[in-house]
């Protein structure tokens, strides 16, 4: 028998199933440095312990997306190796800041199936949590693939669904124990626009672009130990180009985000997101964001916001989509996500 | 109102005004590791922590450029953004060793300002200081930029150049408390060559040459968190290149140095410095230095030597300008500096 | 006289001679990260500090072969910086796992010389060892490389051929101290394989491959202060191209070799190994590993197991030697090594 992962197929599926992913990862400084040095990452509170102590957490944490590339690349042998196409996020939640020395594992489990007509794949639908050394949840998402059967003439399963918020509703953002903005220097963040500057509709186009080369994506793709071969191997493409994780337009775009949204600090959802266009090596990615939704919390000082943020390659700032409803080709990504901003 | 940062422009700038510059960082072993992946970085000092006990350091600090390089970036928002050209340095001096779990903010103090005659852009000088998260300087450094006017009517202010030094006194090179070469390891150094071995006028060809490619330099960029967008996109050029921060190629030089020049250990002042001619990816950069002077210093068993390290990409060494007196095509840097050595 | 470093040559060895390296260094959690970003590794014990607790070991060392690069990169401008050719290696044992905070140094002693007959060039022998900064060693290995000579007419020593063992006697394996697979997790390890389920002579295609880009092997090679300029340097070769280090490609096929050999956790031992053919950016490397030998060992729930790991660019895995003997074009590293498994 091969000892070499096949990965697991839409029959190998079942509702309720939980699967406990490989791989425990211990990070440190080394992990922080190497995210400012892949993504123009400035966010202060993700740059500055002594700026984290001043907002009421212990140390500059891991950067939330970090986390959540950790966690995903997790996941990858397990659930999306087969898989034909990354359909959706719903529901994702940071729920633990991550610090210098914490061991990160993950699992998740099966919470919705659907055979396609064609019989030939499948819609797996899973909520994935990582859990640092205390066993305690650190972040948790449900994502959805399309996944190949093994066998064509296998029995379909019956058909799930889950339900998921099409939001995630204000009142379930968690907001880091301590997390306090009553004395936030607007100064060192290097914007002065607070919470209440930004007005639902309001755009923002984040001006500054950055072309993509291959060995960044695929640096940062591995050091989430994300397998999947698409982001390494150029021999499948006649043009030797390899597919970016889509993890890594959202740093990007993130980190663009910076001017105009020096504040928007912690990201404590992910309501959707799409991954419109594929993204490739000399595209300069560039982003735009709007105002979505605001909200109040009960932590000193802090709102949070809902932004739409998207990522483009080319185009104009401020196109989504087509008269036919679909991305237009220059968007590479369209994100929906919470995050939470000095009052 | 736009929230993005339009930068500053030759108006916003006064005598006297100091700029806190935003995103203060905190460093760790990770940007070490980087700093060694991205220059062939080898001076034992910046290397080993045993290395640095033997020479009276608590640790070994973060190398001296990288802590210019996390300084200056911090300045680039309030400073460069707007520049159409970075004309010098001088008096720089590091003023305290930078360590592992140090976190470094930065802010700039306008010293002198003079309208060019076109009366569209004019001469911005700073002197820039990095702080320590107990406030204390680590390193100082004055440079000035040319900036566009916003609005060419503006009245033109009263010009003032301000008098900085041609070469920093030796008297004013701040040697790190408790420094001492007495001990020195010449073989865990790498080379025998003592400070009294080098005499003035003498000149180095380093020999080896590094060929730079996009993604090194856009991470090392970044890990600094300079946003100037020129060193990441590349479509403003037709040839999809992108200008490499001029501080890639002084720690590349500096890097290759060590052949050479490895018991030059800690940089302690920077006197001048010309970015001659641009730099890109594709380019073989090599180095050759030359003695310029020599001065005793108050700690035991350290002198320090005045260095011209000058960086190219083709021609010969030590070729370095034209019966024109400028700067010939394959010169990329002239930097002009003091290094602590063991005597 | 030149200060810079001409390399020895073959005159300059003697039997006997102690070389102590140059450039200690301290390794922190930002070499385990460069790790991770620049190679896909996934074997927990690297990984997990938690995962090495239950294992017996005080925190996640360094990769294994992270740990060789840095001893054999000390020894290369002593060693091979006149080097015609790498010609292999035996012999090489891990000593004691490399840990966040400690120091490496190295240092090689000549056991072996033999002049060629064209009388130009020498094989020279040397026994390199690692130390921590208790003065332990971490590692050892005895490679041989061509050396020129700087005067051809200098008299040739007496040859002296060092008998190296063929293979590492598995008596000879050290095992770090502690080291336990008893309570050892083979769902977060990744694979269900245990040590008892590897037959000699069974064969494993590692599936995955990955395309090397320059930035990413110069990044890797500089990480480990190894100053060998054809990594570097593009403007020898007209097709602008560096020759990649050849540790690159081991560290490479090693992660690779995860998917079907996630539980060969600790690389204890290398018997032998050949750089069969240069590798260039743009080759896609893949590996596929054949069982050799198995042993016990004394540590509880720990076997030895004796791989061949074969690297190539191209062509059908399994195929190793032409008809002639020799080494088919495809193949870039045969490596034949000791390492630990859960029983």
């Amino acid at each position: 028998m091969a000892k070499t992962n096949p990965g697991r197929f839409f029959e190998d599926y079942t509702i309720g199933q939980v699967i406990a992913h490989a791989v425990p990862r211990t990070v440190s400084g080394g992990e922080r440095a190497l995210y400012h040095a892949l993504y123009p990452a400035r966010h202060a509170l993700y740059s500055s312990d002594e700026f984290a102590h001043v907002c009421g957490l212990p140390a500059s944490p891991l950067d939330d997306m970090a986390a959540f590339h950790i966690v995903f690349g997790k996941s990858v042998p397990d659930i999306s190796l087969n898989a034909v196409a990354n359909l959706g996020y719903a529901e994702a939640r940071w729920l633990r800041p991550v610090y210098a020395g914490d061991t990160l594992r993950a699992q998740s489990e099966v919470i919705g199936l659907k055979e396609n007509s064609s019989g030939k794949t499948g819609v797996v639908y899973v909520r994935t949590t990582g859990f640092n050394q205390h066993d305690l949840p650190v972040m948790e998402f449900v994502r959805w693939v399309m996944v190949r059967k093994r066998d064509t003439a296998a029995p379909a399963p019956a058909a799930h669904v889950p339900q998921t918020a099409a939001v995630v509703d204000p009142a379930d953002l968690v907001i880091p124990a301590g997390l306090d903005f009553s004395h936030y220097d607007f100064t060192l963040a290097g914007e002065p626009h607070r919470w209440g500057d930004y007005a639902i509709g309001e755009q923002i186009d984040h001006v500054d672009g950055v072309t993509i080369e291959e060995a960044e994506h695929m640096m940062a793709t591995r050091l989430w130990q994300n397998t999947s071969k698409t982001h390494f191997d150029a021999t499948p493409r006649a043009d030797g180009k390899r597919l970016i994780y889509g993890g890594h337009v959202i740093s990007m775009a993130r980190a663009l985000s910076f001017n105009g949204l020096a504040n928007a600090q912690m990201i404590v959802a992910i309501n959707a997101g799409s991954h419109a266009n594929p993204c490739f090596a000399g595209d300069t990615v560039r982003a735009w964001s709007e105002v979505l939704d605001r909200a109040d919390t009960p932590a000193p000082g802090v709102g949070a916001l809902r932004l739409r943020l998207v990522a483009t390659s080319g185009g104009e700032p401020f196109t989504l989509r087509g008269e036919d409803g679909r991305y237009l080709p220059h968007v590479l990504l369209d994100l929906d996500y919470w995050v939470l901003m000095p009052i």
